[in-house]
């Protein structure tokens, strides 16, 4: 409702881990057909069963246009919020309100960023999304949230915390020039240090190839618990996912906690090559600036991308025969969480998963 | 958020008067130029001044298009909570939810009834009207409140309560063909007790003469405390106001509460004839199948048409001889609450006044 002027660093607000408990989970309603196959159809009905799946385990509001609005107030369940409100698409991890509390967990404020669609006029993935940019601020409003707002372009998919001081991030995306191309490396950082109210910011120097966000690390890298972290693996030197993840780690080793802990870093097994195929291809509808689909392009597929609270982990699975161990691994390295699993090509042909189309609420 | 499929009188939910203390209230921002002239900016001006004002004494929401969410979040105060909402127009009086509380006002339910626009295809004032029916379900998810769906055609507005088993309305609405055709009195009665869980309907033959709702109760008569109402009254013959006022009056002293008292009814001036000028109507665009104004036709004051909770009235004035006398009257007939005046002549040219186009939310 009111827009701070001063920075959550100056208020002691900060951004808690995503594995920590939330009070509820953003959604969006999929409905483009440029950017959706078979006009969003299948993307509806993964995220319905997403929503309906979420809200078993904390409050899901889902954003729907006017238009639909009925229809899906219709198919989804009874206790998931559904409110009006309009969008460009639904990457809501990305320019959708970053919530933060306070050391005592009484309070939450929002932070709202600028937006540019990943790159704006250069490189961005469609034109417009004004609507897009708006939405932090609509959220905040909708529960009373009051927020501040950064002149900063960034995607909440190009960071990750762990509430303890830490913030992870790419140099890819976020020094990349069609973000903020007049600020230093130095310069973001200090937003960084400022808007999340962390001590330490670790670089990693890509995101995973050919990702069209332009690097976000939750592609890559999440925390999963406090000083632990989970980095996608290969050992496949053909894949130039092994060159990118070996990069990472030679980053994440040499952090330190305020304890002088090192860093636990956890291996998941990246998926091989998936690629969209010619009939997929041809499902979309001709969109103005939307960015083209072509057979054989790779689709961005990482168990990274999962969305997790204090209780569960809803992972994405692809239908490969790296499904199996990655399941097996996220069991073994966060053994107290359900893992429940979606699979999610349904999401990829849109150019993201489960972790870009959610945002969660800390709980207070 | 649940859609009940109880009655409110078998939950013991019920409607407090108006009159009593609110958590909050709703306000739709006027945008229509075939509904307000001068493409809506004058409502706009006054609507905005209303919301700042109530605002410093309970909460309120501000719904608006998506179009015009940035431009109204710059000039609203910054403690109005705008939400995104569609609407056709904005009389949320009449299409709104109905909140209700329950004896120890620990809850709140609402109640969604069909809304025809005021007569539908009959004498309806505007179409389509399909956003304005969806209203009432889209105000209970935002806020999470449960809800009871009526099939029943039936505006706020043709209705009073006094929040202790009374219940005030017109035959002239209420039984109007172009509402409930299919319907006798003693159903439409059945449905009121159901839903409002009153124990006594008081049925005025009519509304306002030339009230293009179809007589609507809230320009002739509301409660301002348990068994106190308010009622225009006029001592001029030749004005089509004193027989209404009068024959209203007859059903009223008929009425007795539980203890047997009988209704203390306190009148209130009717203003003179106030009708638009030919500048007036030349400022409204054209509209499909929208009301046309025309030069000399009655607008709808009175001063019944106010907004009030337990500390203040939002008073309407319109710049004629009468309103001196009916502010010296309101202030004596409730001399415990403060009077804040308004002119509205922006609003009448709607169709409508302050309790129109506000939608209280009792206090739990």
């Amino acid at each position: 409702m009111k827009i701070l002027n001063t920075y959550p660093v100056d208020d002691q607000f900060y951004m808690p881990g995503e594995f920590e408990a939330h009070s509820g989970c953003w959604l969006l309603w999929p409905e483009r057909g440029d950017i959706w196959p078979n006009n969003a159809l299948p993307a509806q009905n993964l995220l319905l069963k997403l929503a309906n799946t979420i809200c078993q385990y904390e409050n899901v509001t889902l954003g729907v246009s006017a238009k639909n609005y009925k229809d899906v107030k219709k198919r989804v369940c009874q206790n998931v919020r559904v409110v009006e409100i309009s969008y460009n698409d639904i990457w809501i991890r990305d320019f959708g309100a970053i919530f933060l509390t306070n050391p005592s967990k009484s309070q939450l404020r929002g932070v709202s960023w600028n937006f540019n669609a990943w790159g704006g006029e250069n490189e961005g993935l469609y034109f417009p999304w004004d609507l897009d940019n708006q939405l932090s601020s609509k959220m905040c409003d909708l529960d009373n949230i009051d927020f501040y707002q950064s002149n900063l372009i960034l995607e909440g998919g190009s960071i990750c915390v762990d509430g303890c001081g830490t913030l992870i991030t790419t140099e890819e995306c976020l020094l990349n020039e069609n973000r903020n191309p007049n600020k230093t490396k130095d310069e973001i950082e200090k937003y960084l240090r400022r808007y999340f109210n962390v001590q330490t910011v670790i670089w990693l120097p890509n995101g995973m190839d050919e990702d069209e966000t332009g690097g976000h690390v939750d592609n890559i890298c999440c925390f999963t618990a406090p000083n632990e972290v989970l980095l996608t693996w290969t050992d496949d030197k053909s894949d130039p996912q092994w060159e990118v993840s070996r990069n990472a780690y030679k980053e994440l080793i040499k952090h330190k906690d305020k304890s002088n802990n090192q860093l636990k870093i956890n291996k998941i097994v990246h998926p091989p090559l998936i690629s969209i195929t010619e009939e997929e291809c041809n499902l979309y509808s001709e969109g103005y600036k939307t960015i083209k689909r072509r057979a054989g392009d790779k689709l961005p597929a990482s168990y990274i991308n999962f969305y997790q609270n204090d209780n569960a982990i809803f992972f994405p699975l692809f239908g490969v025969e790296t499904d199996e161990l990655a399941l097996n691994q996220i069991k073994l390295i966060v053994p107290q969480k359900e893992i429940i699993t979606f699979q999610t090509r349904d999401f990829l042909l849109g150019g993201g998963n489960i972790h870009c189309i959610t945002q969660q609420i800390p709980k207070i």
